[in-house]
């Protein structure tokens, strides 16, 4: 009898497992088909790339982009948008900057492609001329100390590596010369920091993107140089060591400006104090138009909203769409918007974020606890149909990255990854980069996942 | 004892298995750090497009891409090259076509962008002028009948379906209107077929592609008119039945010319007589470069010997790569390699197509015995790290098709599909839209795939 009741407790369980899972197999299903069959994340990313552009954290950009994402979510009738206000700093490139080399026995004079990284000082309009020394790395620079360093601009030309399959990897292999080189130079007396893009490939376009210097040393102009240019210089540098380089550059660094993070959110019907945000970073570097970097994020985001109303659906829990300023350059929107989650203590249970483009997804990175880990794992039988195979990876994202300490389970959005660093802080970071379909696929990504934690939970 | 001995024998077999792995996953790592640190695939591509460009069956382009790449497969220093010859269609599209709308109420005249689909006969310069019915199924066509249909253009418009994740399915659920329109519309007196493209979005060029004629019809002109014509046309005609579209095109097929399979191999060193084929098309469509469809399987194909002759790894079966003539509108060189295969009874334990664009890798397609995909699928461990983790399909290749009925196993690379039909078969198929990583990781894969086969064979 016991045994049997057993069978029959068991049976009833199976079948509700069962039905539950048919039950979230259809919904995920009619999420990818909204998102594939009726997605506005393309037309929204158009409007964002084509019309605003780039949107440097205190540019008139960035001011358009807060305007147009609150309307645009107030127009899909979300349950309330507003806007967080947060100071952010304003760094500004000022006119194109000049990169000669002005004696090559081989060449004469050879314009070089060059931009400003993000933090750098300029060079005045006087511009310098130096020799230039070549290193890899900064052990190389230690060694070659200040009596070859003193007065030149120190070329930092080590490649990602193209033989790492995950082209994130490769960048982390190869950032510190972005970020740090300046002031490592300065440590040797050098006049200029000029830095290899951070490229996959070689291209003729340079890649800007953040750099600091540390309080200690003195501030020196810091560019990047396109790939194929690094080549060349490297090469030039190898027949003739008394190479000089003209730069100019005119960027500078201005107040701190007003700015806003922008949420939207619909309310939990259950646990309304429970609170999955799905994000991207609204600010853009000023090169392209930004549309992988992050526009694609930030439309995915809003996606994710609109299709759970759409589709009639009430989550359970408060799901929110925030668009964090000034990811690029200071993280100040995704920390202030941490400061004051703690504040309110509002319990955030996950965070997903998208900021690796609008590629073909892949999967999800994930920054939890072992349970919350399993968990999410425990879903890829109803998300590998969709192409989302990969849940092994650690890691969250920048601007919800403050919430982690605050228990939040951070996840990253993960797509492929090939093409990323092709566009990453170019001007060739447009909407043409973008396929529809790659970037609705996301938007559909996000939102079954979400979708499974307000239903689920993540205890 | 006899235990012991057991444990030992286990513990051996497991080292050996252990290291095999290794050895399995060092070569595979070095087969990819070949194509993405060093690899040609790119640069070959780069040629074939830019330099030689369309390549439709009988054209000057098919005859130099014959010679190009049996130039580059002998320049690589493959064991031997030859050509195989084959007859093969050779039809022409002639000057550019015009389609236009000559009596729209609301619009007046309008011109919508059209082109012939393969092997269709041609309007004549005199063009022609009907009125228009639109379907969207050969069922809608039967019950509309002679009497709605004579004399009338029939607008074959039904969508690839864009909840379809993978992309061949949506285009396998509609290219029988591409296909065999014109015939079914001639049932009934039709004056010509025009059928909504082939594209995965709306876009304002047309797809061309292959069509046939039933032989017991006549033959009408078919058109292909881009995505967003056939929405506009769609629109229009549910405001105006009256209206009239002009077609003109001047497509003709000739006398069937001589061509060339492309075939390079390196002999295997202890089962020569043992073949494993990767291949691709060499033909193209005439609208664009053919970069994805199918120059990409072309450059990857060599890609993969040439990896192993700069590895120095010595095959122990003998490792063909093929490019197919005329896959696009006849199929001739696959035939005609699989007659000559099987009169020569040359054993063909496996063929590898790629054709379906240089994207990013997902995966291997697979028809073969049980007990060959089992042998296949033990692999994704070690294929899985490159991003290879779909191996659950049925397929193998146009080209490769004809090899299975001789006990060939023939596979497909399966590349991320969400982006092959917004160029596929369209002016649009150019060089620019492949990315270097994307294009080298795919060749990578499939040397890895053929290293595996050739290691430890199928059965």
């Amino acid at each position: 009898m016991k045994y049997i009741l057993a069978v029959v407790v068991l049976s009833l369980l199976t079948l509700q497992i069962a039905s539950a899972q048919t039950q979230d197999e259809q919904t995920i299903r009619q999420i990818f088909n909204k998102a594939l069959a009726e997605g506005k994340s393309y037309e929204m990313l158009d409007y964002l790339s084509n019309k605003i552009g780039q949107r440097l954290s205190g540019s008139p950009g960035a001011a358009a982009a807060v305007e147009w994402s609150r309307h645009v979510m107030q127009d899909y009738g979300f349950d309330s948008v507003w806007l967080q206000p947060v100071m952010v700093p304003h760094w500004v490139r000022g006119q194109k900057e000049i990169g000669r080399i002005v004696n090559s026995k081989k060449m004469g004079t050879v314009d070089v492609n060059v931009c400003s990284l993000g933090g750098s000082v300029g060079t005045g309009p006087d511009g310098l001329v130096a020799g230039v020394v070549e290193v890899k790395s900064f052990e190389e620079l230690a060694q070659l100390g200040t009596k070859n360093v003193q007065g030149k601009i120190v070329f930092f030309n080590r490649p990602m590596d193209p033989t790492q399959i995950n082209t994130f990897a490769a960048y982390g292999g190869a950032v510190n010369q972005r970020g740090a080189g300046a002031s490592e130079a300065a440590k040797y007396g050098a006049a200029a920091a000029l830095v290899r893009s951070m490229g996959s490939n070689l291209e003729d376009y340079p890649h800007t993107g953040g750099m600091r210097y540390a309080p200690e040393q003195g501030k020196i102009p810091a560019l990047a140089i396109s790939t194929r240019h690094a080549e060349l210089l490297s090469k030039l540098l190898k027949e003739d060591k008394g190479i000089q380089l003209y730069l100019e550059s005119h960027s500078e660094t201005l107040e701190d400006a007003p700015s806003f993070n922008v949420i939207g959110e619909i309310k939990g019907s259950e646990y309304k104090d429970e609170i999955i945000v799905v994000g991207g970073h609204l600010d853009s570097w000023d090169l392209g138009q930004g549309a992988h970097d992050d526009g694609a994020g930030c439309v995915q985001s809003i996606e994710v909203l609109r299709i759970f109303k759409t589709m009639g659906y009430k989550p359970k829990r408060t799901i929110r769409a925030v668009m964090y300023m000034n990811e690029e350059n200071g993280l100040r929107g995704g920390t202030k918007y941490a400061e004051i989650a703690q504040k309110q203590k509002a319990k955030h249970i996950a965070a997903i974020e998208s900021d690796r483009g609008g590629f073909a997804p892949r999967g999800f990175t994930i920054s939890a606890t072992p349970a919350e880990r399993s968990k999410i794992q425990s879903w890829k039988p109803l998300l590998e149909p969709y192409g989302l195979s990969d849940f092994s990876q650690e890691g969250g994202g920048a601007d919800i990255g403050p919430l982690g300490p605050l228990g939040t389970a951070t996840i990253g959005f993960l797509p492929d990854s090939q093409r990323y660093f092709s566009y990453h802080h170019t001007s060739e970071d447009t909407f043409d980069k973008v396929d529809k379909r790659e970037l609705e696929l996301g938007s559909a990504s996000m939102a079954a996942l979400v979708y499974l934690i307000d239903k689920y939970g993540l205890k």
